[in-house]
């Protein structure tokens, strides 16, 4: 595992009881044709949410027929699921999943935060409803501190990094060519000029929704920025942010909404696949909103005998449903990375 | 307290870990008039569990602008969720909600199991979906086991006795004039011509139904009790079924689905009311289906100088929201009986 920062939290974690929370939410974001790599049509990508925590509990997605996976030209890659179901088992550590606003929603018990997926961003009003999912966030973190010592924290979100792009502008981050995406060419040009589309919508240019971060993601973001942001907000024990780029904008929504949160008690944990994304750039990305540790794991993918995993490597995925968190909390659990990656090559075989 | 059984499980129980999580559910049998007192109109029994668990939470509900109380002729009682509340905050126990299938939702995060509210028992076809939130109510009991050492589970479902008193009549046992109620006169013949009413449109008459417990929920149930069952059914820690005579259809449906299901990891928390009404039979009830073991709370109301809460003596509400198990819990961590009831009389002064 890589780390940049301090990776003095790890011994605070470690052997610590952890539960993984995974939200969910769909926007109409996602159906902007070559945006997301999360579904096999733009139409699709909503119902990747769903199939994927479906085949996270019940190992096949029952919202779809066909198992999701990320299709660019001619390279099939699998759903991060698999490595965050590989994780979660070898480990046994529970998952709850919170909806913070999705179409199509899974067959699994799960936790409402919201009541409506997302619009497109470039409507500029992406997220009405930002504030109630907010506060519903910081109730369910405040719950959840109380049942466990470590909080991570996972997401899936077709189109996120689009999203996260769209909050880090509007907040006056600097983020064009910065945020990671599921696909290895990343269309930069495409979600900047979604983002700049919505924001003008609104009346906004970028940098200019500085002074009310939940107001830059009803115009622009998605429905788990809040989400998440809420549950951090409202937690009193650590939490680790299991996701890519999506966090930082996460990251920027809590440091907008309280200059002088504490970040020393979170962390970003994510794959090695975004860390080292040469068509993006997480640490500088994350560096400007406040010195956040972030840690990456690698899964040793190049070891592996299954095809569709080795895509991974050109890029394809990379990081999804807590992927690279929840194997860091297994590492943390004294599970080898070996024994994570043949538990992912084993249930590819049986799922795919 | 007073015990009906075994208090062995108490020194097992003392000092651990709680979690109480409170399933709530709506039918339309609670629109029969006179059936229950769980509102002030039978078309506001609806509104009733989601301003319950808005009130434990918030302090006032949200959804409606009057608190729910019990009226019954010019007595008016405040609802049980104020014992609950009062508990639940001396004693720091996390609550958790669960959705069985609510016509009214709650602004709280919930946890989603059932899709859709009861209907009239009097249809025969009262929760089509009732196999589904059991397997939900699995999943969960599963995950929840693995995040506290103890689950107390309460609920708030109106006119629930009367869809007790469905399922046990259905699966044969001698419920009649046994269930509780929520007024001083407990309308035993309306419960039971409903019931009947409910068996003869599907087909069956008085225990018919004993090969297939769910199907006796389906017919005359509501979502509460698949939803309970499951959750205990797929928990591995010890379970304090908080509630009245609900709790033992609940128990009825277990044992109908695993007739050597190990009732004594389990036990029923109730309080005085319920366990001391004339107008039924716990204890009588109870041992029909397993020997399971009943506590039974007195947060002595005598004392109260709170009129409302002295209506509870005349047998006005006597339970809901798991407020005899909550209570249970609190004083299992030596927050005293003077303690709740003070904390209950002055949240009564702030909220009524």
């Amino acid at each position: 595992m890589k780390c940049y920062g301090s990776s003095e939290i790890l011994s605070e974690l470690k052997g610590k009881d952890t539960l993984f929370l995974c939200v969910i939410a769909t926007t109409k974001t996602s159906n902007i044709p070559g945006i997301t790599g999360a579904g096999a049509t733009p139409e699709l990508t909503e119902y990747t949410p769903a199939a994927d925590l479906e085949l996270v509990i019940y190992g096949e997605p029952k919202c779809l027929p066909e198992i999701p996976q990320t299709v660019t030209g001619d390279a099939v890659a699998p759903t991060p699921a698999v490595i965050t179901k590989a994780s979660l088992e070898l480990a046994d550590i529970p998952i709850i999943v919170a909806d913070a606003g999705t179409g199509i929603k899974p067959d699994i018990p799960y936790i409402k935060l919201g009541n409506r997926p997302g619009e497109d961003v470039r409507t500029g009003n992406a997220v009405p409803n930002a504030r109630e999912i907010f506060e519903k966030g910081v109730l369910l973190g405040k719950t959840l501190s109380k049942l466990t010592d470590h909080l991570v924290i996972g997401e899936s979100t077709p189109a996120g990094t689009t999203t996260a792009l769209g909050v880090l502008t509007a907040l006056g981050y600097d983020a064009k060519q910065k945020v990671s995406g599921s696909m290895p060419e990343n269309p930069h040009n495409l979600k900047y000029e979604a983002v700049m589309e919505g924001l003008k919508a609104a009346g906004y240019g970028e940098g200019e929704v500085v002074e009310d971060a939940l107001k830059a993601v009803e115009i622009v973001g998605d429905p788990t920025i809040p989400a998440v942001a809420g549950i951090v907000m409202g937690s009193s024990i650590p939490v680790v942010l299991a996701g890519g780029t999506q966090m930082t904008a996460v990251c920027s929504v809590i440091k907008g909404i309280d200059p002088g949160f504490d970040f020393s008690k979170l962390c970003i944990a994510t794959t090695i696949f975004v860390a080292e994304d040469e068509t993006a750039d997480i640490n500088q990305l994350t560096r400007q909103v406040a010195d956040i540790n972030i840690f990456a794991v690698d899964p040793e993918f190049e070891k592996s005998s299954v095809a569709g995993l080795k895509n991974y490597l050109d890029g394809s995925v990379k990081e999804g449903v807590g992927a690279g968190g929840v194997m860091m909390a297994a590492l943390l659990k004294d599970v080898s990375i070996d024994n994570i990656r043949l538990k992912i090559e084993d249930l590819c075989d049986k799922i795919f």
